[in-house]
């Protein structure tokens, strides 16, 4: 398999933590987004969105989208489950999933930054004010549903991670690029420190890719 | 069950086609995000979020997020299966729906409309060209993908409908919102008018709902 990847990209970092947890190997190939990378025609001929991460099979074909990927990885290499059995429970684990998914992170994309910067003629600042402000949200939703819920345990869901803290600690990371942190969210901040605890974790983490900077 | 909808919504238009490909009835009420209704503290009772879709199962348990809700549905109601059997083929299909749910909707929903006219001031005009802009974008990444990928067929994955299609749907009736037609798009626009033959989605449709409005 081949995987194209970005130290910085939570969506990457979110395919890094599931491959590491269930043991399972890529080649790794870089794609720069702050170089823009992603719309070099070679890239474009693998995924033509011109988003990362994309998965190259064995047997050549192409998967695109994380949750996808995740979803994929979790089929095919069912062990350790990142998914609870019930299907209720799997559908919780999924939203939660999903709030960083589909709320948070399509706001802070490389696209959507074009389009605020060119086209709305906004700087610097208030594209890391919106960051903040929609990655705040998103967190801040993913913080009621685990207070109220009774599922919540040392993770997400009970006391192993799942896909839902796969994406919780990508969302924690990404709020903190843009100057926030999850001081305000105490149950997403307990479950982030488990789950930094692990070594799977740990070794996804973008600061910690060969290709970070080293400061 | 009790699913909290409302007639213009993209998210809540994906789950009535599959409750209708699948037969699962569900008690509607009505939450007009337009009105604010969302925010309503009833609502924030049931998800704190503010979004809709939002499922009661009969147990009193909740469930959101449009792409969990309708994963549940799969899993709690197999038949007719809205995804294929192969994990790659399951993965191609999820991709598609995520380009839907993750790419194109999460940029124009309420919130990102109320934050760029509230703190950025911008208006209707510029509004509707950002949606049309991002709507329009996630429509030509599946057009890409459908259009290269030999498992494309009379829907988007073969000859019966896929998850994949729901959303299709719905991100063609959400471009037209804003102005959009998928002229541009001959292989979505192919599949969509193949979707819209069959009784589910037709029934589905926001302008086929009780409270849309009649002109």
């Amino acid at each position: 398999m081949i995987v194209y990847t970005w130290w910085r990209s939570l969506a990457a970092f979110r395919v890094r933590i599931v491959q590491n947890l269930k043991g399972v190997s890529a080649e790794e190939r870089q794609v720069d987004l702050r170089e823009g990378k992603q719309h070099d025609p070679t890239f474009r001929a693998i995924n033509p969105q011109g988003a990362i991460p994309a998965l190259i099979l064995d047997n050549g074909r192409t998967l695109v989208q994380s949750m996808a990927i995740m979803e994929y990885f979790e089929e095919a290499f069912p062990t350790p489950p990142l998914l609870p059995v019930d299907a209720v429970d799997r559908a919780r684990v999924r939203a939660l999933a999903q709030m960083t998914v589909a709320d948070g992170h399509p706001l802070v994309t490389p696209r959507v930054r074009a389009y605020l910067e060119g086209e709305l003629g906004h700087g610097e600042a208030q594209y890391m004010a919106w960051s903040r402000h929609f990655m705040g949200a998103a967190l801040e939703a993913i913080e009621w549903h685990l207070a109220r819920d009774a599922q919540t345990g040392m993770f997400c869901h009970g006391d192993q991670p799942t896909l839902a803290d796969v994406c919780l600690v990508s969302q924690v990371v990404g709020f903190s690029y843009f100057g926030g942190t999850a001081d305000a969210f105490p149950v997403v901040q307990r479950i982030n420190a488990a789950c930094m605890q692990i070594d799977a974790f740990q070794r996804a983490h973008p600061l910690a890719q060969p290709d970070a900077p080293k400061a």
